[in-house]
């Protein structure tokens, strides 16, 4: 169901060259990117959206990114990911990024918090988004 | 010749249009390159790059960014940073990222590596670098 | 009133790192970038808009830039940008990019069309718009 | 062998998050990547470049990029790309870009210079880029 390290889902996309900064790798703020849009797929794999970031009330608290090898122009990039660990009102997701040949490239965790735009305010994990994930996350104490 | 969060240095930039996301503030993977562009100031400003980060065989090896707020389109940034430890290969920048009204957009933290490009290791800290940083920080035992 | 290319309006900024691509020059597609930061404020300077693009109601059709020299990293840009020409739902930008040392880095031209979101139809230039650019550009035939 | 508009080489990529700006579709400086992407492919497809645009002599002289239509959040975008035609020292490229439901998004085309970095001065297109391309492109008189 998962890999050796109990990720069950990962994208794939390709280095940009404009990706790619003076000194001829991707930049470090482009992982950033690259997390993004893990993060962009998981959640409509999961079905916890339907559009873009925009209507999941779901606010990035904090993003830790460890970089273990430059990633080249033109490679395929898989970004796996998945939930570690449901909070009340935040949770966490793990990274691990790999290049064309398997290498690790990076790893990275972070954090989000839900929150209601009306009120401004953090608001608890919805419980159709706890059901969900728990089912997903055999690592959580659901898997199939 | 510090503020109260022991920071001589800061620089300032304007957000631009294209760093705004769909959500209408500042996307999260810019506030890397802000952080980017107060490392390439502050080395610069120390005399200790000449040209770009090209030049400085320095390897960013880990960075964590903690949002505070967002920040909107066509905000002046203000991002404060100083090098916070010197180890013996590597060594820690820590950032205070402030919005136009001074308020705390975000705080960051990278380590970087210092790395000999023509052997593929790293190396320790250039004594030059050492004695620069550690006369112009004065948290670090220095200052004027 | 206008420099010696009838531009009265410019808008500096500096090149990021993160604009340099892999040639160690600003990307071609981040002249775009510098453009749509000078519509930003041409459009604000003259108070056409008060926030973003997003109130203008005004989309972008067409846009030419013509590269002359390579923009290198921490230069200061600057931007020229004036209407050159008012139709009766469009109307055409010109621009001159300068380096820090004044030499020519791009000319470009785009047309923008006035934009109804609400029926989805392009509209007529609005009467305050025409009036406030004709003032302002003096080759329209207004000035001062 | 080509499609309608006399294409025979396009290529594929998903629109990331990060692309589109705070009016909720792709901003317009990220089609000229889109559109750089499309360069890249077509020149290692024809075995012109063996890495990046780095090594080939290239210089882009000028793009128009004409829009369409808006491109959205995850959509597939196809760009096609041609030599429209081949000069003494330059070349134009044409570009058709299509959304995921085969709309048309953007054309565009764009100029390029054939340069000698170490001299510093343009040269007349290698006779191998000549034969390839004509050989390659059927309205260049070559084709299959």
């Amino acid at each position: 169901m998962t890999n050796e390290n109990h990720f069950r889902f990962s994208t794939t996309l390709e280095v940009r060259w404009r990706d790619v900064d003076a000194l001829g790798h991707v930049n470090n703020a482009v992982y950033l990117t690259y997390l993004e849009q893990a993060r962009v797929h998981y959640l409509r794999e999961l079905g916890l959206v339907t559009g873009g970031p925009d209507d999941i009330g779901m606010i990035l608290a904090e993003v830790t990114c460890t970089y273990h090898s430059p990633l080249e122009m033109a490679e395929q990039v898989t970004t796996w990911i998945r939930v570690a660990e449901l909070r009340n009102s935040s949770f966490i997701f793990e990274y691990r990024m790999e290049g064309e040949d398997g290498r690790l490239a990076a790893t990275a965790r972070s954090v989000q918090v839900c929150y209601d735009y009306e009120t401004g305010h953090s608001v608890p994990i919805p419980a159709r988004w706890r059901e969900t994930v728990t089912a997903y996350e055999p690592a959580l104490g659901g898997g199939e």
